[in-house]
């Protein structure tokens, strides 16, 4: 006999067959397809694996980031992905995601249910150090994936370098050292023709990531 | 400045690239798409967050199997996949996923690349709790994947019922809730014709799961 808790963790993970049809702007190294937000998700779970010994303090929590980096695009399975520098479709990202979180994870039991919003609230607040750190992961690993898969000179929404700086440059408060990989692949994107070189900006942020 | 560590890392994050076009036999819902190995991983990741709750015990740690299950299948970049019920390629397989095993996680700075083979020797040699939990969970994915991305009658290897059930009874061992998730899953394959019905078969087998 299977309980009525199990038959809900199955329907969850039968549901979940959905975020591997759900297309990123990237691609991948398979000629002309597109990464998904699954694989995307297992790229950047593996990277926090990676750069867990950048950050040499008891207080983070790495199986808490992995776990907010395994299920923070399962909204995407009914919002969709949306483009970081597509304004427009971004705006009303916020309400379909909330609502797209209430009715995937509102599938589990109610416990599970409740741990994966709250995961995937703290990842979206950006407020914590697990969630400034997993949204830093999360914004790196497109940088990378971007100059390794890309065609030469591949810039569709005409992005500007001081767009993606614009984007992504919050990633210093979680690591400089995350930073000044991020910041070497833009050069690179730039030198490929990925983005408009519009300007060497840089602006300064205020460090709201917590003394560690 | 990037450090030598980093940089090794970040070789390693562009190989990890390569695992998504290491295709499966098994199906997405994509029409005519197969599964890949990293949306795989990713997918078995999470089915391990969904059943910590089934293993009540502070002996289990299960960041440990999180990380075995988004490792476990990175060889196969070198060594490829090899279906579960091909048993003339499965001959070969332990050598050659070593070799890839040294290779690519040996791109890794050394502390990084002997926790990375170890996590992955533990995963193999199915000894620990941990391991068999895990490998129970990677083993039952597939059986509900199939089942819901398949084509009914589509058995292009004439797998057989009983042979199914060889390959998965030890996840009994880790616990009789996910067999019965398993066999049910089974059971459904074979009313949609991708097993063939020889046997009501179903052997008893030791349990080497240690008591919890």
């Amino acid at each position: 006999m299977i309980s009525k808790e199990l038959k809900k963790k199955i329907d969850f993970i039968i549901e979940l067959e959905k975020l591997k049809t759900i297309n990123r702007e990237n691609y991948t190294l398979d000629k002309n397809r597109k990464e998904n937000s699954a694989e995307h998700s297992w790229h950047i779970a593996i990277m926090a694996l990676l750069f867990e010994d950048e950050f040499q303090s008891t207080k983070i929590d790495f199986f808490k980031i992995v776990k907010m980096l395994l299920i923070h695009d399962i909204v995407e399975i009914d919002a969709g992905d949306t483009c970081l520098y597509n304004e427009n479709l971004n705006k009303n990202k916020s309400y379909s995601e909330t609502t797209a979180a209430q009715r995937i994870f509102g599938l589990l039991p109610k416990e599970k249910k409740d741990e994966f919003i709250n995961l995937w609230n703290e990842f979206e607040n950006r407020k914590t150090n697990e969630a400034i750190i997993a949204a830093s992961i999360d914004n790196l690993q497109p940088l990378i994936n971007h100059v390794v898969t890309a065609k030469d000179n591949y810039n569709p929404l005409n992005i500007k370098k001081s767009k993606v700086f614009e984007k992504k440059e919050f990633i210093k408060n979680a690591s400089e050292n995350l930073w000044q990989i991020a910041k070497q692949f833009i050069d690179i994107g730039v030198k490929k023709g990925l983005y408009i070189n519009d300007t060497t900006y840089e602006k300064n942020t205020s460090d709201n990531f917590e003394q560690m």
